[in-house]
């Protein structure tokens, strides 16, 4: 995402004019404005001292299990004034409600459009698109993964080979199970709640079944009669708090929620006064994550 | 729609407090800022100059051949320096390139968001979350009645039976044709190419085929080998100009397209940096429409 971000901020840089001032990577190590990669820096801090960044884009991988170590990174990015963008959905998940309270109080921006849909518009559309809108609920298959295998089953493959074959297209870990057991789909519905309900949960309060249980023999006996499964992320506002679930769901085979597939997203927001209105992404791939960085650095650079 | 936006004003008054200066109606007459309704103003001349609007919102009945006389109401809004927002899709559809040009000149705003999709975001997600990106296409299923017809011959009704139904839910007018021979349709595609290709082109400039030869026997047939039939709109950048149509096109039953049911909508936008990127609005109403004029309005004041 991070070379794919950069390229297109080169690609942009006549319309906007960005300029990167710091990189620091992991495995490449650091490089300051003179463009040379040197060693990487001993620490976050030591970083930001000397990179004084005005917009951090914050792309660290993903520890699901508590947000870290982005959660941190971005609190520091705000202690220094700097407004941040993140990819990354786990400090959203985990702890959007204390990172914004952050950036209020700093005065910065705090944008993370790539989290949930890859870059389509789902958090800038509620802020920018749909003022006085309240979001009352949701409904989203938002896992790549699971669309694949459930997918290959249903044609009569094995779940090695529906595995297989989401691993082969980048979008499986080695490690499956973060996305079959519903724990990524299981993020993105605690980062949704979080942002457009303030919800002030996290992943592990969101009632969770994956698709482990699922066989090919109960997916073709499924499509025999037309219907099919998915992988369904649903939010409901209560009168106290709300509702999050992550579990299959046997629908229609012409349910809309039924025929994206691949790495295709939907996500219906349920509103009081504009329905029922959503976003569909086509087979968006790390350019697009790396747009939704763009759009949110941008939304900032205009807001500012 | 004038009614329900009116509602809808009053009801977010505290956070949005816009103030309705004038209400101008052929029937029921013209009030000021006094609020009785007295007789119809004599001109739009002598209402604009009256009531001194800030933005006027033009929500006159369409004349679906001309644009009229929606395209004359906004220009003299426009020439007295007003910011103008239209729910009627022939101004966009026939005179967007002028209108435009006359906003600009005058430093005012023009907005249109309930033009094509009920009010969900199209032409203000494309303003203000896709930053960048140059549409080169779009695929849509964005005419209702078409819809209703096609699911009624599909499950063995009549003809007759399809467009009573489509009268009954108050989205088809007593002469049909305009739907059903796709006008509506290619209205809202040339709307769409206007604002988003700078297209320049009218409805008449659409290759149209509507649903007309659309049989109930066909209908039935692709249904059997799980098939369907959708009223397509497609527009498309070339080299030198654009390619629109409307069509009816068999489909997969399961094709996202096929799935598309009575006034819900689908806008597919096909783009360089964010991939083909979509807005669905499931059985949107007239107080959806009254939303996109609303949300028009807002965007409008945060603009000045």
């Amino acid at each position: 995402v991070g070379q794919a971000f950069a390229r297109l901020l080169s690609k942009k840089q006549k319309a906007y004019p960005f300029r990167i001032v710091a990189i620091h990577t992991l495995r490449h190590g650091t490089a300051y404005e003179s463009g040379e990669f040197g060693p990487t820096a001993g620490s976050i801090d030591e970083f930001l001292e000397k990179a004084r960044p005005e917009i951090v884009c914050e792309l660290t991988p993903l520890n699901p299990e508590s947000g870290e170590p982005a959660i941190t990174y971005i609190q520091k990015a705000f202690e220094r004034g700097a407004h941040v963008v993140t990819a990354n959905k786990g400090p959203i998940a985990f702890a959007f409600h204390d990172l914004e309270q952050s950036a209020l109080q700093m005065g910065v921006q705090f944008r993370f459009e790539s989290t949930c849909m890859d870059g389509a518009p789902v958090f800038n559309k509620v802020r920018n698109n749909l003022p006085g809108v309240s979001v009352l609920g949701f409904t989203g298959v938002l896992n790549s993964t699971s669309k694949v295998v459930l997918a290959a089953l249903r044609r009569g493959a094995t779940w090695e080979d529906g595995i297989r074959e989401a691993q082969s297209m980048g979008i499986a870990e080695a490690d499956p199970s973060y996305d079959l057991e519903g724990w990524d789909s299981a993020a993105k519905t605690a980062a949704l709640a979080n942002v457009l309900m303030d919800a002030r949960t996290t992943p592990l309060q969101v009632e969770r079944k994956g698709i482990a249980g699922v066989t090919p023999q109960q997916m073709q006996a499924l499509a025999a009669e037309r219907k099919t499964i998915a992988l369904v992320s649903r939010g409901e506002r209560l009168d106290h708090g709300v509702r999050l679930s992550v579990q299959p769901e046997i629908l229609e085979e012409t349910n809309l929620l039924g025929v994206i597939q691949g790495t295709s997203n939907l996500l219906l927001l349920h509103t009081d006064l504009m329905g029922t209105v959503g976003t569909v992404s086509i087979d968006p791939g790390v350019d697009q994550t790396a747009y939704g960085v763009f759009s949110d650095t941008v939304d900032i650079a205009r807001s500012i």
